[in-house]
């Protein structure tokens, strides 16, 4: 889930105090608008790995901020009065009033994550407070408090050369700082917490309160990020949004700030070796040994295919199929919905598809398409294409739950590869049919589509279904990683 | 949570086929419209009781409705194809295309309690299985399919003896009927099918897709009932009124048919013995005895008192405060919210107000003002206080289960008993600060307050937190029946 946040984002100092003075005076004026009308309040929760800046992100908002109608809410270990009660009493005491910011360090998520990661609860227990979790939050929306859920990310090599250098040889700190995460040290415990944390991101990575998930290795993109979050947040409270879930219409982070896309940080010119010809027999041989083997008949495979257009989904799926039983697999090609399909919800077209365990459904286009052509081409309103990343979540979970490998490919082309067979397909006429005047237009809004498939990617790649970006400028290169992909994983 | 259900619901055959005639012609209409807007499709979840009549109401409804927009779903043991697949996939291949009506038998919810009852499912794996359950219904409603879940209940003695003359000797039935229940026989497997069902009750009774739990003893009631329910979907699904929950004001059943309220069934003119003083003496030795106990310590005890003005709260919490340590309790007069209350969610005033274990909270008056008086008088909006029942079942529910005892009385009177006490008030200069403007008024919406209270009392009655509803007609056997339920629940 964390896909994109791991690619390089860089502010300059420059940069930063640019952005830096246009923030602050708009972050004041939407928070005493905010403060006037006494309709909202505001919680930031402040989470993430340790050394991220959790502690600079506070100092820094309260910089930018009217610090008299700002407060800070950190917990720790419960004291005598908290203990002595339910857990959420200490959480519910201090809930701001409207018209205030809390800056809220160590909250519900962190103890919950915690206790999951020190083996308190198990994986079933967890589940179910999270479910209580999702309930209280949506109340707490409903009764006007926003929300405002911040994953500060980085990686673990950086989180460890981070701490290292706040540290004096004896353990203590430098300086100040939010260190939350100190007793999960074993492996195991660290497995837990990050499954546990990726449950967490993927249960409520809805349309209703995501996370935002905000990259921290670079400290001016990390403050500027989370301060343009906190200028939404208001502006949505002010301009009097419900912070109810169902009619915040966008609550994805919509942000001014330059976001990588994670098709950029693709090497398209990989390309197949020589043995092209051998390298493909053989992974089709395993793939039909994998497919026709005894425990296969307890599984089903359900193959995904995106892509850009021209990508050559067609070409890579005719090298899979050609190693497969003809008995055992269909594919479904998905273009506009019919009658019968527009009547019901948009997950039962998919749903009745669902092959026989032992069988092999491979998808060309697929639910997908709600959070891609749907979204950039507007045929879905926001709130139900941000409602779908849960509701696919949901969807593939049931499928890994009883048996399903579920393999989704992106095969992602240039521009310039794309124009170059777009031409080819003009001029061939047996291709022709394959081009129409909508892959131009498609055309048209590649960053769209861009952006739309790097917020797919990171809210459904799901680790029951992880997603595979495939490089396929040169289409045999592409033919193959799809192959081993699918190999290794019906191996593993 | 079948509290009102329980109640005798009459309907004479006249009254019946009055309503007939008058519902079919209303059913005809607002089908049609659905139809032909085709906007919305219709799933009629028909669950309860075995004998309940489920079988006839499907037949019933087919007599009212246009049989070609209408098609039966019903489920039993999986079929092969089935059982080749996910769970869900069966029900998925058969949701109806918009404009159609459905009507469920043996629906997922069927599944789930017979997987629990059965023991297949653990408790956990059982509230997991619920709450993806109550996810995948909301999408449902956002996707435009209306639910209408019906629990048709009857009490246990009437089931069996419904079923015995539906059985021949040889235990075949003498006409066709659905039976569901049957395996569920052992007493460890019908508890387990009791307590997840009210769970399940428990956890959906929310605003946004509440179980209609319909009586149904009198087979007219019953399917009149029904059939205004229905009228009331549809009516709603042709008025655009999204099915979705947010935007669904009121969804609770409105209906034009009598519903009995729970006051009614009172025998308000119990009163003490003579022996008065001597009984509450020795409940207050007994419940001084249970709050000061060692085994004490690691609870609490919350008491509240809710009831119609003038029914004698004060009094009775003054014989429980006159046997509790003057150090460990605290008595909360709830009135109208402070400045610092109204800023925050409604909850907070009583959260913030959770004694330590060990400590006693008595509310005269609480949050459940939420779905009185703040209902009738207008006060929240009907999806707020709709979504309140859940918000305060999970409330106590958090409270259960950190050892807090939370013990709800109702003190009921009559009208004329009221209307004596007022004019005692008016007259007494010592009483007269008791009475005010506004308990004049609140007698004048008698009804409303008694159809909130039957409704407040059918969707909190929670396993964990039931009510108890107190005759106060006479004052002192109000006294001794407080006393002696909290004294027995302490003690058991």
């Amino acid at each position: 889930m964390f896909d994109s946040a791991n690619l390089p984002h860089v502010m300059t100092k420059d940069e930063f105090e640019a952005a830096e003075s246009r923030l602050r005076e708009l972050l004041l004026d939407a928070q005493f608008e905010v403060a006037e009308q006494k309709r909202a309040a505001i919680m930031v929760m402040i989470n993430g790995s340790d050394g991220a800046g959790k502690g600079e992100i506070v100092n820094r908002l309260y910089d930018w901020l009217d610090d008299h109608l700002v407060e800070t809410l950190s917990y720790g270990k419960p004291t005598d009065a908290e203990r002595a009660r339910p857990g959420a009493w200490r959480y519910w005491r201090d809930v701001p009033a409207k018209g205030r910011i809390a800056l809220v360090l160590g909250s519900w998520h962190h103890r919950l994550l915690r206790n999951r990661a020190l083996g308190r609860l198990d994986k079933n227990a967890y589940n179910n407070a999270l479910e209580e979790m999702i309930r209280a939050e949506e109340m707490l929306r409903h009764e006007g408090v926003h929300l405002l859920k911040i994953w500060l990310h980085m990686d673990d090599h950086e989180v460890r050369k981070r701490l290292e250098k706040l540290r004096e040889a004896d353990g203590a700190l430098r300086r100040p700082a939010v260190i939350e995460w100190d007793e999960i040290q074993g492996s195991k415990a660290r497995a837990r917490l990050i499954d546990a944390a990726l449950e967490m991101i993927e249960k409520t990575s809805t349309g209703n309160a995501p996370w935002a998930v905000v990259p921290a290795t670079n400290p001016h993109y990390r403050d500027v990020a989370v301060g343009d979050l906190l200028l939404q947040t208001l502006k949505s409270a002010a301009a009097g949004a419900p912070a109810a879930p169902s009619t915040r219409a966008v609550a994805a982070p919509d942000s001014a700030l330059p976001r990588p896309s994670l098709v950029s940080t693709l090497d398209l010119t990989k390309t197949a070796g020589e043995d092209y010809s051998k390298v493909l027999q053989s992974l089709q041989q395993r793939l039909t040994e994998a497919t026709t083997a005894k425990s296969f008949r307890d599984k089903g495979l359900v193959l995904v295919f995106e892509g850009n257009d021209a990508a050559g989904k067609g070409g890579a799926i005719r090298r899979v199929r050609e190693a497969l039983d003809p008995r055992r697999f269909r594919v479904y090609g998905v273009s506009a919905p019919t009658d019968e399909e527009q009547a019901r919800p948009y997950l039962w077209r998919f749903w009745r598809n669902i092959p026989r365990r032992g069988d092999i459904a491979i998808f060309d286009r697929s639910w997908y398409g709600r959070v891609l052509v749907e979204r950039v081409e507007g045929l879905a309103a926001p709130q139900d294409w941000m409602r779908a990343y849960q509701e696919i979540n949901d969807f593939e979970r049931q499928l890994g739950a009883t048996g399903y490998l579920v393999v989704k490919f992106w095969l992602a082309i240039s521009q310039d590869e794309q124009l170059r067979r777009f031409q080819d397909r003009e001029t061939k006429a047996f291709k022709r049919y394959k081009l129409t005047p909508d892959d131009w237009r498609n055309r048209e809004k590649w960053a769209l589509y861009e952006q739309a498939m790097t917020d797919m990617v990171d809210r459904t790649s799901a680790r029951q279904a992880p997603w595979a970006l495939v490089e396929a400028n040169d289409k045999k290169f592409a033919r193959l990683k799809v192959l081993r992909t699918i190999v290794e994983r019906l191996e593993a």
